[in-house]
């Protein structure tokens, strides 16, 4: 339970026993926090809240739920771990303005709360997938707050799951979902493009996995501009033609196009 | 050493002792494979030819080394470990036509090496850089081989090195080496621009190893089509034109651009 104290003038949050957190959403993310909260010494769920009473079939055994959000229960905080459309509207349900209410997202400004609210983000930089269980202690998890006070709580809340918790400001946190997107939307869709190649040519997109796996092991000693290799690295562009012509898809040679005028224009090839 | 003799009527290698090698170039990967057959017991590097004295130096203490394309010795088997531009010109070295000369270039057919030796391709499908040593059990070799003979040859020699080893023809292997320009190359390059916007934003690029690793991990148990999220994944248009809003560099505009739109076809959003 929160309380709030005044110390040598200065307003502080004081937590007494395990924070009531109401997370609001069914979905992967929702799911993967309700799982690392449940072995939190700070924090403990209280309810899930969500409009598919499908997804809440999940949760109903073994919290309280609901798919009123005139019902929300009185807790510390309110977590929105919802898509990114549907955080201003849910962020309005809670009636209980003492609260903290979050969301998690890493494109949407922390302005997008409720004003009158104590506000904050919990963005766990992460990709969840259905099925695959994370260990939520490596995802480092981006904290922005509203005041000190909120943002003390986050911390505590943060550290009880996680071993990186960073203060970084929506700015900085849109410019690293971006990043992101390059790290992992991209390079995933680029692997989907080489098993599809694979496929085609009927070898095993297994034989790729060392080379994937070390791709980013490299980056244990190497920065990835140092670690680039390849034939538009050497500037080769006998093996780039050779490679244009075994291509019969469009949107791959396209690609492959680009990707390797970027790396030539990158390395002054 | 190799013994051709005939079983049956057919011809058959067979080794004597350990199976000699003279290896042809001086770069990282002539590097990585003089280090991996230190350890085999059915063969072993007898001498190292290179151009770049300096180059040469690494291995001068340990084999014999020549700059001297004449004083190459007799051996079993010489492996082209150079550039695929060299690869035919240093092919003509050995004077012994008996030996076995390999390739390892994953663009380059069999047929640019003599017509008159016995040929093969030892193709370690990996990515070499400097300073950064390999697991070489761990890297897939893919064989290829003018005759039968050869192939059993080259199957001991990669076996007795790693743990995967597969026959495939000149035109599977050069479809694997596009996968791979894919697979390594472009999600690399990738990495490096997710890497120069988290600078230019001051935020720790390593903030997102975690989910760089992830991103590999789900290979585990997720093809990388049904592993793809992110905004072009779910027809997120909002934040996609956030995210051109926030980039300067136009070759990264660009590449958001045509990996969002293929992303997008994919799954036809």
């Amino acid at each position: 339970m929160l309380i709030i104290v005044k110390v040598s003038g200065v307003l502080k949050f004081v937590f007494l026993g395990m924070l009531s957190i109401v997370l609001l959403g069914t979905g992967n993310l929702a799911v993967h926090l309700f799982e690392a909260f449940a072995s939190s010494e700070v924090a403990q769920v209280v309810q899930v809240y969500g409009r598919d009473k499908n997804a809440l079939s999940y949760f109903e055994n073994v919290v309280a739920v609901t798919s009123d959000p005139v019902k929300l229960q009185i807790a510390d905080i309110y977590i929105c771990a919802v898509s990114d459309n549907a955080i201003e509207m849910v962020s309005k349900y809670p009636e209980f303005k003492e609260a903290i209410i979050l969301h998690c997202s890493g494109a949407v400004p922390i302005t997008v709360l409720p004003e009158e609210s104590r506000r904050g983000v919990f963005y766990p930089l992460q990709t969840f997938s259905k099925g695959r269980k994370v260990d939520f202690s490596k995802v480092p998890i981006c904290i922005e707050a509203d005041s000190p006070e909120v943002q003390n709580v986050l911390l505590s809340l943060a550290k009880s799951i996680s071993d990186t918790c960073v203060v970084i400001d929506s700015t900085q946190r849109k410019a690293l979902h971006l990043a992101a997107v390059f790290a992992n939307n991209f390079t995933n869709h680029l692997l989907h493009r080489a098993s599809s190649i694979c496929e085609d040519n009927r070898v095993p997109f297994s034989l790729l996995k060392p080379l994937i796996s070390e791709t980013v092991a490299k980056l244990e000693n190497l920065n990835p501009l140092d670690a680039q290799t390849g034939p538009a690295r050497r500037g080769d562009h006998a093996t780039q033609q050779e490679h244009l012509k075994l291509m019969s898809d469009l949107q791959d040679q396209e690609i492959y196009r680009i990707l390797s005028q970027a790396i030539q224009d990158t390395y002054g090839n």
